[in-house]
């Protein structure tokens, strides 16, 4: 399964050059994972609330052509990578179909402590396998 | 009294035609807000972790001239005004004494609900208070 | 004519209380005036590019009640006043009919320098009026 | 050369989970290789109006341990590789000696036109490559 979405470049977020600063797209796949976790029913908020976390523990970007305003992004979201513990997302940003930039994203799920453990049944959900 | 702190604008902070997006400012002031209460010996963490919070409900603003990157502005903040629940504080951001922005900033003492209400001993310290 | 646009919570802008940061409800107000200016035929960028500016001048704003992440909140923007080189807007965050947020906004039409300037033909669109 | 510079983390820095959101790590790498360019010797606003700039193209970013509210971090940043367009840095951020987060960040020189170019000799400074 591939998750879609679609962010539309806001007015702060151009620096001096015009462009997207690069930070900005950590937020754009912040947003997206946030829609997919929503799509494939887990419920982020009552997760915290019952002590548990999903930390992002390793980012890996490439920046591939600059965003400017206004710019309308298609966000894709794909699980490409799923343990007892942690998994790795493939996330996308598009401007009309050409690549902006491209992350994978490694996710750990946590207790209380922030240490990483097993995922209870009830937030190990199969949207978050790569075969959903 | 007046509390003094100083900030570096950073690169990210600045938009399209170089300046400080005035947003930033109110994080400016919120960074410096928290520095004088700090000075005073107001433990915000300790506050919130108690269940009370420091809301703030008005913000009037002037913004006067930008500021740009590798700025160092001055951040002059002063209560002018306590009540039960409630108060205000004159912020003044100055780059080499010449006056950025200024504002009043009003905030609320709130209980566990985010009601405002009268503030504990604890918390009531004297450098809230405009005579401080 | 009152502008109305949709703003939805991202994660990233919720505070340690879980509510939407003070700052960022001026982003989100940036957000309103920049669909509001597209919708009364007033291009911004060739604004720009002209070597002309429209600055923020003065905020008021009172926040009346906390957002928090994933609320869809309504941005209704509203001339209320147009002078020769300035104007103010009414804007107001509601979720669900009630108001999170209400600002005032003091905007300037500047020239290349900065300096508060007589709106050219090209610019001065009936849009910016309040009896527009 | 292994360049330092210290960042206090902000209120509004801090997310749901009272920690650092995981994008402000790659707001405090920018504002320490800012920081590295001034002490090298590159000026960075001099290169944007002579027509070049210095785009990021690539992130790795590990994340370790949370920040939170008041850490005093401290920001490494060391160049490990220098080609003709292009180069590496890691940054590393600790608090009191512990990694909160490492980085590898890849940047490449460009024209006007953003395409990546050989860095003329005003802008190749000794403090780009590993060795200085």
């Amino acid at each position: 399964m591939v998750h879609q979405t679609t962010i539309l470049v806001r007015t702060y977020e151009c620096d001096g050059y015009g462009h997207v600063n690069n930070a900005n797209f950590l937020h754009y796949l912040e947003v997206a994972r946030h829609e997919y976790l929503k799509a494939i029913g887990f419920d982020y908020a009552a997760c915290m609330k019952s002590g548990y976390g999903l930390y992002v523990t390793r980012v890996e970007i490439d920046y591939k052509r600059p965003a400017v305003l206004d710019d309308k992004l298609d966000v894709e979201s794909m699980a490409i990578k799923k343990g007892v513990v942690s998994g790795i997302l493939d996330q996308v940003i598009r401007l009309d179909g050409e690549v902006v930039a491209r992350a994978k994203v490694t996710w750990a799920f946590v207790d209380a402590a922030g240490k990483p453990t097993r995922i209870p049944d009830r937030w190990n959900v199969p949207g978050l396998r790569p075969d959903s």
